[in-house]
C-alpha cells in the first residue's frame, strides 16, 4: 500500500508539508505530478467523482481522497499509528497545523494581495504595503504564538522528545520565511530560541536529513509560496 | 453539561459558523463575551494555559480548550453523535467545511488586503482592486465547486435529506456573500439552484430557524468578516 500525492511540481508549496511528514516517518508515497507532470495533475483532479478537493495537494488513498493540509495530515497520522494516543493532545496538534495553515495563506497573500489571478508585478505597488504589515505584526505574532506551544512539553518538539506533523511544519514554515525575508528573520532570530531548536531537530530527523539531501527536495523558488523578493523584506 | 463559546461580541465573523451548528443541533452553550464583553474574551484567553487558540473562536469544553472553526465543528460532530457513521464522509464534509474557512479568509481579506492592523479606510485603494477580482474570479470558483458538492447526494443538503455542518456553513456564506456583494450575487444567483436551495433548506431547520428569529442572531454589520461597503459590489 501506498499512498498517491498530487500536487503542482516545481514547486514546495502547500504540497512539502505533506511530503515532510511521509518522508519523515518513511511512509511510502508517489509524488504524481512530479512523476507524470501538471496536465496529470489537473486531468486527475478533473476527473474526481463524488466531494473533489477544492485545489492540490490532494492525497489518494486506495478509493478515498482527501485534501487540505491540514486534513491530510491528521488523516496520515491516524492511519499510520502516529497519533499520541491521548486525543486532546492529537486535537492540539491539528488546532497547531491549522495555524500553520493560516499563516501560510498569509504569506502567499504578502506577494498576491489583490488576487491570485494577476501576476506579482501587477499587484507590486499593493505587495510593497502588505509586506509591510506582515513584517511588523503578523510575522512576530505568529512566531511568538508557535515559540510558547513549543515551551509547553519542554522542546524541541511541541510534544517534547517525540516530532509530530506540527513539527515539521514549523521547520518548514521557519526555512520558508528565513528565504523570503532574510533580512527580517535574522533581525528577529535571537527572540524564538525555541523554534530555532525545533528546526534544527527536524532537520536531523533520519527520514527528513535524507529528504532535504535528496533531489526530491525541490529548492525553493519564485513560483511557490515563499517567495525571495528583496523589495518585500527589510 | 454545556460548552463556553468565546467569540467577538458585536458581530457574526467566524464564530458565526459555530453558533448556527449548536442552534440547529439543539445543543447547550452559553456564549460567554455576549455573556461578560470583550475585555472578558481577552482576559479568558490570556489565562489559557497549554496549546492556546490562536485567536477567537474557541470552545470550551470543561478542561478542553478547542479552536480553529473547522476543528470545532468537527469536534461537536463527533462529540454530538451527528456524524455519518462513515469514516470518508465524515472527513469528506470536514474537508468541504475547511474550503469554506479558505474563502471566508478571502472574504475577509477583500476589506483588508494590506493587513488587519490597518482600518479599511487606510486600505480601500488597495481593496478596490482585491474585490474586483474576488467578485469576478473567485466567488464563481468557490460557488461552483460547492454547487458540485451539493448535487453529488441528491440535496438539498451536502448528505441529501440530512443536514450537517457543511450545510450551516454554506448558508451563512450565501447570507454573507449577498450582505456584502448584493449586485454581484443578484447576478450571480440563477447558477446555483443548489446553493440556493440548501439555504432555503437550512433555514428551516428548526434550531436555526428559532436562532434567525432571535435576538441572539447579531445582525450583519461593518465589523464583522462581511461588510457591505458599496464601493466593492458590481
Amino acid at each position: 500500500m501506498s499512498y498517491d500525492l498530487w500536487y503542482w511540481p516545481g514547486i514546495q508549496g502547500r504540497g512539502e508539508f505533506v511530503r515532510l511528514v511521509l518522508e519523515g516517518a518513511g511512509i511510502s508515497y508517489r509524488d504524481r505530478a512530479r512523476e507524470d507532470g501538471a496536465e496529470a495533475l489537473m486531468a486527475d483532479l478533473a476527473a474526481r467523482q463524488g466531494i473533489k478537493p477544492f485545489a492540490p495537494p490532494y492525497l489518494v488513498d486506495g478509493d478515498f481522497t482527501i485534501a487540505q493540509v491540514a486534513h491530510i495530515l491528521a488523516y496520515v497520522t491516524d492511519q499510520n499509528g502516529l497519533g499520541t494516543g491521548s486525543l486532546h493532545t492529537d486535537l492540539n496538534l491539528i488546532q497547531l497545523q491549522l495555524t500553520v495553515t493560516d499563516i501560510v495563506a498569509e504569506v502567499h497573500d504578502v506577494h498576491h494581495p489583490v488576487g491570485a489571478d494577476k501576476y506579482y508585478h501587477q499587484q507590486k505597488e499593493e505587495a510593497l504595503r502588505a509586506a509591510a504589515s506582515f513584517r511588523d505584526f503578523r510575522i512576530p505574532k505568529y512566531l511568538g504564538y508557535f515559540e510558547n506551544a513549543l515551551s509547553v512539553n519542554g522542546g524541541p518538539f511541541v510534544l517534547g522528545a517525540k516530532w509530530s506533523h506540527v513539527d515539521t511544519s514549523l521547520f518548514q514554515l521557519m526555512e520558508g520565511l528565513a528565504y523570503a525575508f532574510p533580512k527580517r528573520m535574522a533581525a528577529l532570530e535571537t527572540g524564538y530560541p525555541r523554534l530555532r531548536a525545533a528546526r534544527e531537530a527536524v532537520a536531523q530527523i533520519e527520514g527528513v536529513a535524507s529528504y532535504l539531501a535528496s533531489d526530491r527536495r525541490i529548492p525553493f523558488n519564485e513560483e511557490g509560496i515563499f517567495r525571495q523578493y528583496p523589495e518585500l523584506d527589510a
